[in-house]
């Protein structure tokens, strides 16, 4: 039980070890980048899908699936995503014992697969929009070094694919798409920026990307997702047409939302802290975790009361664990901490005769609970932890930026810098070899921060054009 | 909307209709056996997860991931599983540029991807039973001629894995299995048979393999799943071994459930007929579907009530569609049929008037409901229709089998054939050629129809060890 390294000095190793101690992945798999998931790495993951799956289709999305293999033919029909991508698939080329006629890629996104077939199913004005999402794996071959969650080879993902009838209707779909984020946001408890990236490091194919970045620690963030449109630039290559109300062929203009693991990576990153993983209700695989405390004169009084609570718990819908494993209670609390169960209900003797628990959250909060009735009571617990959780991870998100004024600032920057930019390639690449790292983009909204009007562009000192910036290091 | 194909002289036929006219897939995608998924059909798939995932959750079982990608090395460790799988396997040879040192299996299925993590978590017998069953894909190169849901490349596949401490714990999680597989079939509205299939039919590497078969007229048979016991066969060279309570290092004992989206096809094959598709109330996409029948005279009546029912029914929790687009009653009427919901509801004038419902199953079973209050109404009636159409099921179920007393009677065989056999693989081979077909195996269970004592074996005469097996042709 030795202790975790130190989160803010030793960031990548106290990521790797609350990885492993929170028992979401095993990493020994026989190939490097691609990991098991646990049966309670699978439980956050089944909730997390679950908020993803309940805001997307809140907006009227419907879920399908396409095939992961992709005929290298079709791969290639969009120039430039097929040079955004073709150094990091893996191809199939064998089928049994002999060669393939056509390759097949592995799909790495699923634009390529989808829209043959959206070609197919798009025909009037009356079969727009179409929205549809899937909840897939997808594969990328990693040559940098791999980490659990934030670059895998084998990828959890969320990718909603859209038509619309024309630019307008595609950026209303980006709003709403934002908007459905920012929901999700809430049940993950992460701040998070919305940054439009620019023009040389948006998606291969797209008109426009937004990124959703999260600042974990130092300058370094972290993209979790992403929203693009792509006006025609796909629906062209694929012939994705439709019949106007007046009788013209229009291509559809579409947009795409994806979301990955690197969610259940940024939740661990953002709330994790020195005891190890913290994950809020919505996303933990065991929202309460309830202990009985033996005692030589307490018989099998905790155990008895321990059990009714818990099994009330679960009739009220909670996802609860009863660890009345021969472990000592210290251990127990100890693994519970490390795995980041919200909420810790104890029983001891004295609870047992005063028909109480003893509530410690997550963030160390403690409480006496009464048992009739206990539900109630825990219902607010867990929302006071969520809200506190939200509350650390908010401050914590305010500390992780600050302006910089000259290029001079930028080297060894230990915050996400916002910087004064023309909106120039050439002063952008400026600012990414002054950071070591990447002119991130500008910012949809406005930042949860004060900020003085912006001035001259840190580089080339015009004022025309220039706006805040943000730029960091992408991990 | 030309008539199906007849489903009892040209099942293939019927069965490629019905599949597309449900709207469950789209065979369109720019390589064979590859299948899209579309919305109707992800729901029905939905659906069918959500009911193995309750039993076999039930059951103490556990979800996990492991990955696709599987070494070629450790999918060659086990002899025979490679030999029965190498002529069916995708291969990934080449990521991003580059060969591949150790070339990749997409998995056929996920033994040699989970056994040597397997190894890693069971050290003691206090880790067992270790009971994990994963949802994925798996692929195989199939060079047959593919049919949706049968037979695919890409296949949605369910695969419980587990490892006991000794052959009787295992024989046990084989007849838990089965238990819960009998539940599953209840929500399916599937009559099955479990066979034990002979040892030259068996998983490749399994001790003993019991199939899950269906009947879907002639002699045909499908098999939609299996339970195997492998006994130590995996664990011995994969190393999956334990201190057993006295300190002697022992192997588990290992066995697999699997089932598929042959399912899918199964509800499809089984319950469809002349209308089209038929969803038992569990799998349906839709339960219920409103159908406003505009009048002349009554104003936007029918359309209120019909949202007003739809959303009250929803309330209840109920998948309701309602059908308020403008095609005609009849066209609607036509294709709800078509994609089998369970219980169409209509609202016209009169309805709308006297606050009534007229009701119609898929079975054609017609009533009128009171909207006040409807909800217990429609439960009821989709209780009475599962039951009406498990009972429908089981009467051609009953009728697909017959005894077959002499070799002669095999050829031409429009029934899954009953035959005396004494167990010898040369008399099963000849069997298989007279029926031009497979001999099944033997019933588990006492088969659901009566049978005479079983006689001499219908190739050479012994009666020794003489026992009633299945012959038929496996699809």
């Amino acid at each position: 039980m030795a202790d975790l390294p130190d989160k803010r000095s030793a960031f990548i190793d106290w990521y790797l070890a609350v990885v492993e101690a929170a028992e979401v992945t095993d990493k020994r798999y026989p190939v490097k980048g691609l990991n098991v998931w646990t049966p309670y790495g699978m439980a956050a993951r089944r909730n997390l899908d679950a908020v993803m799956i309940r805001e997307i289709e809140a907006t009227g999305s419907r879920a399908v699936e396409f095939p992961a293999l992709i005929p290298a033919t079709e791969f290639a029909k969009e120039k430039e995503h097929i040079k955004g991508f073709d150094a990091q698939v893996y191809w199939v080329t064998k089928g049994g014992l002999s060669d393939l006629d056509i390759p097949l890629v592995l799909r790495p996104t699923s634009e390529t697969a989808i829209y043959p077939v959206f070609a197919l199913w798009v025909r009037s004005h009356r079969d727009l929009p179409l929205n549809v999402y899937q909840i897939v794996n997808t594969f990328r071959y990693e040559t940098k070094t791999t980490r659990p969650f934030l670059r895998v080879r084998e990828i959890h993902f969320f990718e909603e694919h859209t038509c619309q009838a024309n630019e307008e209707h595609a950026t209303e779909r980006v709003r709403s798409n934002r908007a459905a984020f920012e929901r999700m946001a809430h049940a993950f408890a992460l701040p998070y920026l919305a940054i439009r990236r620019p023009e040389w490091d948006k998606f291969p194919g797209a008109y426009y990307s937004i990124a959703l970045d999260i600042p974990v620690g130092e300058a370094r963030t972290l993209q979790i997702g992403s929203i693009h449109h792509y006006r025609e630039n796909f629906a062209r290559p694929y012939g994705i047409r439709y019949e106007d109300a007046d009788g013209t062929q229009r291509y559809v203009h579409q947009t795409t939302f994806g979301l990955s693991e690197r969610l259940i990576g940024a939740i661990l990153a953002v709330h994790g802290d020195q005891k190890g993983a913290v994950f809020p209700t919505a996303i933990a695989p065991y929202e309460v975790v309830v202990v009985p405390i033996p005692a030589a004169d307490a018989g099998d009084a905790p155990e008895r009361v321990a059990a009714e609570v818990a099994e009330r718990l679960r009739r009220h819908g909670r996802r609860v664990h009863l660890d009345s494993s021969d472990a000592r209670p210290g251990a127990k609390f100890y693994r519970w901490e490390l795995t980041g169960v919200p909420l810790r209900l104890e029983v001891g003797r004295r609870e047992a005769e005063r028909r109480s628990v003893a509530a410690v959250d997550r963030l160390g909060r403690k409480s006496t609970l009464p048992i009739d009735p206990l539900e109630h009571e825990v219902d607010l617990r867990l929302a006071e932890f969520d809200r506190a959780l939200f509350e650390r991870a908010r401050e914590a998100f305010r500390a992780a930026f600050s302006v910089a004024r000259s290029l001079e600032e930028l080297p060894g920057s230990t915050t996400v810098r916002l910087v004064a930019w023309c909106g120039d390639e050439t002063c952008g690449h400026r600012i990414e070899q002054a950071i070591d790292g990447s002119l991130l983009g500008t910012p949809e909204d406005p930042l949860p921060f004060a900020l003085d009007p912006v001035g001259a562009c840190l580089v080339c000192g015009r004022t025309e054009g220039a706006r805040w910036a943000l730029a960091g290091r992408p991990m």
